[in-house]
């Protein structure tokens, strides 16, 4: 059968294209820059999404919706946050349109122009900190642990599917605290439940840090983020948890009166992860034969597929199916048993490899004489001649196991991608002929970050956060440095 | 304590709007029209979605997610769907704000200006069959069942939280099918699942029929409907389902090749619910005191008092109840201690009261020596002394009486506020002064159905699906009428 994805090292930006298509998770639509996210690919989020909402109520969060629409003009309030954010963005200027007499169709009501022009959300810490202003008078009113699963626009002018998109889903925690720390607290809880889920569910191992002030989220003192490699050799932020300060409060004057009787501005943190984390699980496992999707996340864990010729053979082979498909939904393992006769079973083999599915079972009349299966891992690609018997506790066993290996595997490729520079050289022969993660000494400035960037197209990814102090020289400047900062590429 | 809404026999409206408020369900934004769903009103929604969700799965759809903007023209596709829809609406114009250097804050950019308008998807046909278009050649790629759960924007002028609002969360399924037939099966299987959804989990007991002509969704050839009646004896529409034709498939030209070889236009249909079901909720069951909701529906089922002075009673008082507790969930029964010890027994029993809880246990240091609670049933608000032994079973089984309880009532109230009426005087002497639910005959013009609409306010709701067939007199103009439909006064 003939491939139907653009080979990874070939091009792997065109393989990571074709392989949202073609596995149906995605495709651009007629809108410039927007999505249609396809059922197969909304499966795998409606994953994401719903494990990720577990770990929020279980850390104490609730879900609330706040408008898409937030005023103009409050996004003058918060002086970097506007800077950061404010510019490229879909504007609302009308609420009507009328029949264009002229030209036939309609036409934008030029008597319908809104006093105060609107903005569809970029991201919501205006509006929302608008609001908790009216929810917080004293320390009893803290903490509001908020999360928002919404839609956002942010109008990228080069986008690609899941990665950039100007319309795309997230989820935004937006929390308030009575004191600095608490604030601090919740932000680095937050970010290591995103690595949590990262590493345990997507299968990718993530690097914890800090961003450099000028990679921070405009209006926040810190960000903190997870970091993943992808297979060629690029980073990719996942996820970030930001320290507000007391920013948006001051900006919207949300004060509380603390236990000892006195007004102070209430201390905030947001955090958010989006359909981004699709283009990262995709990106991180897959190969050229299409998906490789973690146990976890996987919308259809096993595949059980027919061999047969004619209805005669097909009947006893369905009934050894529809067996063992009954034992592993007992488990909770996500069954399909594909009996359509308008496709060939090599078809389908290649189409379920494409869409990333775990585990494949083919089943012939010799299987059904033998009392086996043939087992297929995706991961490996490895077949095997299972018997019947106890398969469903094999199966849960192997689930996993796959888990496991493709987060190992993701793990020994950083390990093989990440590199220590310790000279300019260094790091532009690792920068410019391998990729991956490089560890170098910072001397600590936006000018020196600036210039790197400018010279590479590397950017700190993060400052690690646990990263133990170690006197060094900075890689380009040779100024005294106090630690290593990770480099790279990123998307 | 001092009621804090509205009493309904006052002002029905203000009793709303204060529930919805005071309740902390919802409130108005810093928009004009859009709301704020708060974390309790969102729990609520959360667990209506959630098990329409499962619903719709279970009858074979999936969901997929499709852009927030449609182009202007696509509206100028479908004739009777831009009558109907695409007037009051948010336009977006521009994609870029700029520093205002005059007046300072930010401005739209006049540069930035789209080539071609985009609308926020008040519903989204358009943009759904226009992509259907690249996803069906053949009556292999039929059906297509797909649903999306959505933010949709209407310039509403007047709103009110809930019922009416510019930005209102949805569902919105869309299905594409090979045959009249099948699609005309498709929308009634929908409206049913709704039915049963309002009855079973809302507690609120619906009629199903279809809409007269005018009152039909924009585009559709026939809209199926649920109607219920609210304690105002006003109706209120809590889902459609539209049987669409070959109207959007001829629109944006969905063809496929038949199983003959044919080329035909594709079948369509669409079914939507909204957070409007969060008003009838509300309106349905609730009274002086605050929300009633049913138990299906409650984010916490059971809330637990403790009625103590000083720590030592606490402790002991504290053991029994997460006892309690702990029995209760694992029934999966979601259970909330409230042992907070700034607010007194009183102030939450009332507080509980006003947020619809359908079981109040109290639990006071007499009750630990007596192996007893005292438990109050929110529906009837009825107390009874019960023994702590079996207390978990107790609950589980009064959860659903509780459930049918409220159901019934509003069951009774329905049948106690429908009328017939075969004269224009008693149609008159019914909707002036009774209100509820009106059977009556009626000539099956559009201009009938105007002109007592301009006279009374009152509107067709729905011809019956059940309806038989009965000989008789328009109640307007005398004329022959083949059947009675059912008119009110609707929100």
């Amino acid at each position: 059968m003939a491939k139907v994805l653009t080979s990874k090292s070939e091009n792997y930006a065109q393989w990571y294209n074709d392989l949202v298509i073609k596995a149906d998770l995605a495709e651009n639509s007629a809108v410039r820059g927007c999505m249609v996210i396809k059922p197969y690919g909304y499966a795998i989020w409606e994953k994401m999404r719903d494990q990720l909402d577990r770990m929020f109520k279980a850390t104490g969060h609730e879900n609330a919706y706040f408008p898409l629409f937030i005023p103009k003009s409050f996004f003058s309030r918060e002086a970097d946050h506007v800077e950061g954010f404010a510019k490229e963005c879909a504007v609302v200027t009308h609420y009507r349109l009328k029949n264009d007499e002229v030209n036939g169709g309609v036409m934008v009501d030029p008597d319908a122009a809104l006093e105060e022009e609107l903005i569809i959300r970029p991201t919501s810490e205006t509006i929302i900190w608008h609001t908790y202003k009216n929810w917080i008078q004293s320390y009893r009113d803290l903490p509001i642990l908020i999360n928002q699963w919404a839609n956002v626009v942010r109008w990228e002018m080069r986008t690609r599917l899941f990665l950039r998109t100007a319309e795309f889903l997230w989820q935004e925690g937006h929390t308030a605290h009575a004191t600095k720390e608490e604030a601090l607290e919740e932000a680095r809880l937050m970010i290591n439940t995103y690595a949590e889920f990262a590493e345990t569910y997507m299968a990718v191992p993530v690097h914890i840090g800090t961003k450099s002030e000028s990679e921070r989220f405009a209006g926040a003192l810190e960000t903190y983020c997870i970091e993943a490699l992808m297979q060629d050799g690029k980073a990719l932020q996942a996820g970030t948890s930001h320290f507000l300060g007391q920013n948006f409060a001051k900006a919207f004057d949300v004060q509380f009166t603390s236990k000892e009787g006195k007004l102070e501005y209430v201390w905030a943190t947001s955090w958010g992860v989006s359909t981004r984390l699709m283009g990262a699980l995709v990106m991180a496992h897959s190969d050229d034969n299409g998906l490789v999707l973690p146990p976890k996340l996987a919308p259809i864990q096993v595949v059980i597929v027919p061999i047969y010729k004619g209805p005669e053979q097909l009947g006893g082979i369905s009934e050894t199916a529809q067996k063992i498909k009954k034992a592993l939904e007992q488990k909770g393992i996500s069954v399909k048993y594909d009996d359509r006769d308008t496709h060939k079973p090599g078809w389908k083999f290649a189409e379920y490899e494409l869409k990333g599915v775990p585990v494949r079972l083919a089943i012939g009349p010799r299987d059904v004489e033998n009392g086996t299966v043939e087992l297929a891992r995706r991961d490996t690609l490895e077949k095997n001649i299972v018997p019947q018997d106890g398969i469903a506790a094999h199966i849960e066993t192997l689930l996993h196991e796959i888990q496991e290996n493709i987060y190992n595997k993701a793990l020994r490729f950083r390990a093989e991608n990440t590199f220590e520079a310790n000279t300019w050289e260094e790091f532009l022969e690792v920068i410019n002929n391998k990729g991956g993660f490089v560890s170098a000494h910072w001397d600590g400035t936006p000018e020196t970050e600036d210039k790197i960037k400018e010279l590479t197209k590397a950017t700190i990814r993060l400052i690690p956060i646990d990263g133990s102090a170690e006197q060094g020289r900075c890689v380009y400047t040779g100024n005294p440095s106090e630690r290593r900062v990770i480099f790279a590429k990123a998307y």
